[in-house]
């Protein structure tokens, strides 16, 4: 049976999503539609990209991802399929899938040109309902990437903004800030275990954090504290309340993290 | 396998709509369960009714709909379920599911009487739980309308405020506005097939748009436009922007396109 | 087929409910998931558990209720799994579901220590994908709650702020707002039977309000009136409006009812 998992800008205010489950509830009967989100902050791809990244990797395989965060609709951008060793991504062609695609793990990209599988008329504003769902549809019902279109060779790729590395400092950004107001960093886990735990401090908003906590529960309620978040990437995050809110920063803003290295 | 569809005032906040999911899968347990949205402003029949037209033919035949947005629950509204020629509707007789089911397309109207088909004991407040999921699941598992009870020849309807049309100008109005800003206005695309799209303009909230566009990317980011959009209505929109914030109008703004007819 | 429902204070804007949902689609991929709801106030339990007592009756019998709403995650509170005779509530040990589980109604409650049932590796942040959708998945596909770790014996209770009772009066509080702004008070229906519905006055936020209705409908539009809500509790409500609002009250306000008892 097959899955697929929805990642959309659409809100869930709108009947948006709503009509794009009814596509596929009508050429997919079968298929298993899960929303992964829909809460991506609108035409912001690289925030939909990174939670792709982050989430596809706990869907099961052959998941198909329906992605749609789509500023250049109707416009010249190709409507593409990725095919990867683990999944499928059905997605506008700006870079929404490249970061959960890397091009080590991509067997195929298919521009989607068969309009025989899209719905008609099509509209220029809904690609997630005229294009999109119906191409997910076929494929959970057993199409094939390959019939749906030529290869791509060059399809668009977004970066996470590097960390820049000195001897005994790194220079990251906040990438991220959810719900609770964690602020999610693009520092790896990796990148810090040449800093001892104890040594280190983290300066973001003008504030300086000490050490790298194990858990929420190593610090007193309120207090701000950094931690490796469920990504494997630096968090600073603040106990019972929003670090967001308390530092007044948000995606974008400058990290740094000093320490004695080992 | 039956298909419930579900359209609400509810929000997601609280678990009222949870609970209406518990009583589905309790009674009707292989049916599978769609939200198309639960977003509708509290209380407004007249968007609950506009989002189930336009997103209802977007759904399998034979989907069950189940829609509560139900200011009268508790008083003397009657329940009724609708039956067309594609699908069922179970919802207070408010008008609610009278623009997805035009009288031309209705078979049967029936007044839901028939209480041992209710949850017991059933509450003044929640119907969506005690009566319209109860019934809707009942329809799910094979119970036929007519043993719900009897006909009703005189169902509530609603109508969309009309366009005013005069030689080269049409007078509408905003009826929807979605979370991305965009103006949806009650003029249908039949009736701007009359004017040339480059010499149209459009005049709301004190701002002239000129000509009809195809895309969002027709047009420079930041700028207005007007297009037909997804539901086949004339719509305002901003690109990568919001249109009702620019310019500051909502529901029932007036709007009014001029242009030489052909 | 195995039913889960989802209760948590994850939001629907962040990935988080996504991937837990990714979890359970791969280790249990036919069990039917229902979201209860992901609106919980962030960290608020004592709503969660109010949430989970009122909506749980609803579901099928066997439902497995995986809920978070997790303050302590990474510290020292178990995660635990309640076997009542309904249902099964897998969750944080800080009361979420002890107002949904009653000592009477509770077959065992057993310490998630068996670790092979978890995610590896786990995270100090999102026990809900590492721990209780793993964990979740494995009841859900057969596994028993004694083979996940041993009996806990003194499980964490939480209580409802009681109501307190003299002759002809009864002093409760707000424990619950809703999104339309019904304040749902502590006070049972059955704690007002012996008033006169017509003698009987309601005293919130300055204001007495008279009688207790049968429905909304009892009263003119944007007149406040108390009532017996959905949850069999005494509710302030607004017709066509927000009693919140109107009121400027909230979850703790002190609500006095008062009449003659018969």
């Amino acid at each position: 049976m097959a899955v697929i998992a929805l990642t959309t800008d659409f809100g869930l205010t709108d009947p948006y999503v709503g009509i794009v489950k009814g596509v596929l509830a009508t050429r997919a009967p079968g298929a298993t539609v899960i929303d992964l989100t829909h809460g991506i902050p609108p035409q912001d791809v690289l925030a939909g990209a990174l939670v792709l990244r982050y989430a596809a990797p706990y869907f099961p395989p052959g998941t198909i991802h329906l992605a749609v965060v789509d500023p250049g609709v109707g416009g010249a951008r190709r409507p593409i399929c990725i095919e990867t060793d683990t999944a499928l991504f059905v997605a506008p062609d700006n870079g929404l899938c490249s970061l959960a695609a890397p091009p080590e793990r991509t067997r195929r990209v298919i521009h989607l040109t068969e309009e025989r599988f899209f719905l008609a008329p099509r509209s220029t504003t809904f690609h997630g309902r005229d294009v999109f769902a119906p191409v997910a549809a076929a494929l959970a019902t057993g199409t094939l990437p390959e019939a749906l279109g030529p290869a791509v060779t060059d399809p668009v790729r977004i970066a996470v903004p590097p960390v820049e590395t000195e001897p005994g400092r790194l220079r990251g950004a906040v990438l991220y800030v959810d719900q609770f107001g964690n602020l999610v960093t693009n520092i790896e886990a990796a990148q810090l275990a040449a800093f001892p735990r104890r040594a280190v401090s983290t300066t973001i908003g003008g504030v300086q954090v000490r050490g790298i906590a194990t858990a929420y529960a190593d610090v007193e309620r309120g207090a701000l504290l950094a931690l490796i978040g469920s990504w494997g990437l630096l968090e600073i995050a603040r106990r019972d309340g929003s670090a967001a809110a308390a530092l007044g920063v948000g995606v974008g803003a400058p990290v740094v993290v000093e320490g004695r290295t080992t």
